[in-house]
């Protein structure tokens, strides 16, 4: 048996609450796994601890699996009748058996050696107030990401002096290009968005701050000017609620801008600023001239020195900040908050933040920017979910990889939905570019290979967000350059009709098909022939389960025509063209 | 390569900071890989986000390794000069060469591949307020735990009626039998404690209760009158403290005693009680008769009606619990709290239970009784350790099992101590039995066995405690039978005065030689040949290093001669004797 393949632990995404009543058990093992079992029950049906209780369980099948590179995912769904779980596994390969306790793999003979100790697994109890709730409205949602200043201009009144022209950038745009996009503005497109099909808006910084991106706040409490005031932002909730589209705002908290007040006193008076445990200062006076982060003197974002980290270690500045979050879900009605750099932000910030927003909208959304596994914020505490660029960058990787195969595909995809519990899969905020990467479009010269990309996007679990511009193929470099002007006119003359009502079918088809939405898909690898074609299964507990099928070579392969056509691309009759894209619902 | 031994996450036991400035990071792998390069860098060294910066890492060897069943678990120490870290592996076999990102193995090609992602871990930063502290007293304090009834009767002014003359049972000692042991009783041979070289007393259970182990709270603010009161109790700390001997209390927080006023209150009001949802209760009215547990009207510790469960989801329980250890640590003064069924209570519950005491004291010790692997309580903002089953049923298990070899041995120890991080592997409370288990003297039938055991507890990191009557090898078997009474009459008459003596000898050599506690130890596998000998070598900074010898089996076993003999057992010249132990210091 391949022995190193197997792994379990009674914790986090291998056995969890997916509810009060219902726990979640995986395990991974070797494709030498045959069938494994999982011998369950109550960790007191026999009497209390010791060991001398003779405790069995009772024999339970595990059925359901998925194909990750190398090993298999098992998974299954126990209901303890008292809350409380004891377990272990038979692993059955064609010609041996083990048994697999917590510290390892057992023959019979040993399980049943007189005093030896079971080091079974346990779910020791389901406490309601431990289990991870993600927000149910969140599946449902689609999301488009608006960086204001580019999106729209809606009141001139608001435009400063050196405001440019409307698309006046060059290639690349610059971040000290100001072009007055502002709040009106996304009031005034909010039914163009809910034309498109977009139920949540989320947008990059709005408080005061001196940049284009806003990304170093001065002032938390204000609305910068340049966008608008309480008033109009009060509105923009208000209108996007009565076309029901949700709002996300950014969060800021994991460092100011240098001309946030306390920096500013901190500058002034040094250590005996009050404001000097607000940051993260390692040496005092500061050296003549720039290079502060680089030489270590403060900690900032990356190394830029008018960035300085806020101290989430310090619960006066915790305090300070999720008072402006609680203000944003009190007073201004916001759905979600995003938080920017979350991943360096402190974890007791991330938990008391929770606690405290939930205490006020059970409902709201919190998403952390973490481009890495982010499983140690994801543990039920902390945040509902995060930026799912692991799933983006493993499905682009497919398109620029040719040599990867359907099977790597699987097994990516796969991986990018084990790593969480299924309540975390269902409201992760998936997504193939934004304000900080380059534009899927520039990376991707067809626009078949780009609405590909983007029909995996719209059929995976999880909440679908596209960046402002995705709806007609907008380019653009790194950032800054994938923060260009938003082209109304264009758009208005119909010129990118065709691009919109592509992205406009995707969204609307996710919404009418509850299955595009679920976790529950398959891979039924159909297509090992053609390693360039994609293919799985959307499944609920209907009769019905929809097939998307994607080729991304560049032949026609033959697909058998049946069930009922949803969305096509390059599809005729019984052959899919190269890089086409067919999703179709099929009876069984 | 054996892809599937591979394994590493940025979190948890496998990358932690262990202080301010030291990042751990450890991965498994098969036997197969040869070396092990981490290549590590800032994660902004080269830009800010994107994946277009070009980062480069530099690359570093991990030069320590730990075998594990079938795995190597390689560990290394880096610095982040920016708090930050960003890295990937580089896996070396015979032939082949693999890079380990976060999404899986790529090689040469793949990793250069214009485009393609590079999803590497990242430690994002070390925030002080997550960083994992433990009591540093632990690691040098001896254990020694009482079980009030049968310890010492101090005071026969508060025996009860009903109570028994001293070592008047039979076998086994019954749970109803009272025997008037008492806090004073403690007191009384708090001396006797300290020329056994004990450095911490864990009491079981001392509030109010009738049974007589106390794990049925009545009145968790009131001693228990046959036990003494506040007055005693503190004379008991003072008295401790003046000895260098630490107090821990036991919490019984999981559930209630039948009489504990909220319950009684719930039992006559219903659900219109105060207290109803102190409790889980699931049907109302109870059924007539009993085995409402088994019918799930309410659930309870194991399936006992009358220790009904404490609902700690409710905020107004974890406080009332929580003023109660407040008030242990803050008037009496008490040094550590043990949590009973710490596994069942909510995580909510021992997390703020954590924030409050550590702000009374930073170095009050939190210990779980959880038998199983205790990762989710171990992260640093619950316990900061738990009773070690895990190790002490590994180490009886060897003994048990004639099987097993001195391989295995390594393997099973390493899997202990690779479980935790290294500030938690230094403060685990180590034991081989207690007033749960079967005494060790009753599974092992010859006292070599026995003393090999407590001399390989006595070498281990962590916090060795021995169960009262250990050092006397006092014999008993499961609860309730592992808890007789003390014969001190015999033990003032010196008639266990030889087992003193070496219990006394090894707790002397733990306090004398520091390197017996520490975390720093490795299998040399000098005996190979002869799978039942146990050799270890506990090392450090200094060119001294400390090597245990244990043979286990029946046979005569040639030991060199070298180094400085500290403990030794059946050691004869040359020659180790069946069963014998040999503790030497070795100077290189």
């Amino acid at each position: 048996m391949d022995f190193n393949a197997v792994y379990h632990e009674a914790n986090d995404n291998y056995c969890y609450p997916f509810n009060n009543d219902e726990l979640i058990i995986n395990i991974k093992t070797g494709y030498d796994i045959k069938s494994v079992n999982i011998i369950i029950g109550d960790p007191f049906a026999n009497g209390i601890l010791g060991g001398g209780e003779g405790w069995e369980g009772e024999s339970e099948p595990v059925v359901f699996k998925k194909r990750l590179k190398n090993q298999l995912w098992w998974t299954t769904t126990v209901k303890p009748e008292y809350k409380r779980l004891k377990y272990y596994f038979e692993l059955i390969t064609d010609d041996e058996k083990w048994y697999y306790f917590e510290d390892g793999f057992l023959s019979d003979e040993q399980k049943n050696l007189a005093g030896r100790s079971r080091q079974c697994f346990v779910f020791p109890w389901m406490n309601p107030c431990d289990i991870a709730t993600t927000p149910a409205w969140v599946n449902d949602t689609v999301w488009y990401q608006i960086f204001p200043d580019r999106f729209c201009n809606g009141d001139h009144t608001l435009d400063p002096e050196n405001v440019l022209p409307w698309r006046s950038h060059k290639e690349p745009v610059l971040n000290e290009e100001c072009f007055g996009g502002d709040l009106q503005g996304i009031i005034t497109k909010l039914d163009y968005l809910k034309d498109l099909g977009i139920t949540g808006i989320y947008m990059t910084p709005i408080n005061e701050s001196y940049s284009n991106h806003k990304y170093d706040t001065v002032d938390y409490t204000k609305i910068d000017p340049l966008f608008g005031d309480e008033t109009v932002f009060k509105e923009l909730v208000t209108r996007a609620h009565e076309r029901g589209v949700r709002v996300m705002l950014d969060g800021v908290f994991n460092h100011s801008g240098y001309y946030f007040a306390p920096w500013q006193d901190v500058l002034s008076k040094g250590p005996s600023s009050e404001y000097f445990d607000w940051f993260m200062i390692n040496t005092w006076p500061l050296s003549e001239g720039g290079g502060h982060a680089q030489k270590g003197e403060y900690y900032t974002f990356a190394f830029f020195d008018d960035m300085p980290k806020l101290n989430t270690n310090n619960p006066v500045v915790r305090k300070y900040f999720i008072d402006i979050c609680a203000k944003w879900v009190e007073d201004y009605g916001v759905d979600g908050i995003r938080l920017d750099v979350a991943n360096e932000v402190s974890h007791q910030f991330c938990k008391e933040l929770r606690t405290r927003l939930k205490a006020i909208n059970p409902d709201i959304y919190i998403l952390g920017e973490i481009w890495h596994n982010a499983l140690p914020w994801l543990r039920g505490d902390e945040f509902d979910a995060v930026m799912n660029y692991p799933l983006g960058e493993s499905i682009k990787d497919f398109w620029i990889d040719k040599s990867l195969t359907n099977e790597d595909f699987e097994y990516t995809v796969n991986r990018c939905y084990t790593m969480y519990m299924q309540q975390t899969n269902d409201v992760l905020f998936n997504l193939l570019d934004s304000h900080d990467t380059k534009r899927l479009r520039s990376d991707v010269k067809s626009l078949d290979a780009y609405f590909a990309q983007l029909a995996v996007l719209f059929t995976m679990p999880g909440s679908p967000c596209i960046y402002y511009g995705t709806e007609i193929a907008m380019e653009g470099s790194y950032d800054p350059d994938c923060r260009r002007c938003m082209p109304w006119d264009a758009i208005e003359k119909g010129e990118y009709a065709d691009r919109i009502n592509i992205i406009r079918e995707l969204i609307d088809l996710r919404k009418q098909e509850p299955l595009l939405k679920s976790r529950n898909f398959h891979f039924p690898n159909e297509y090992a022939d053609h390693p360039r074609v994609i293919q799985f299964q959307k499944v609920g507990w209907s009769d019905n389960y929809i097939e998307i099928i994607i080729n991304t070579s560049e032949e026609d392969v033959e697909i058998a025509q049946k069930g009922e056509v949803l969305f096509a691309r390059h599809y005729i009759d019984t052959a899919l063209l190269c890089n086409g894209i067919l999703i179709r619902r099929i009876k069984e």
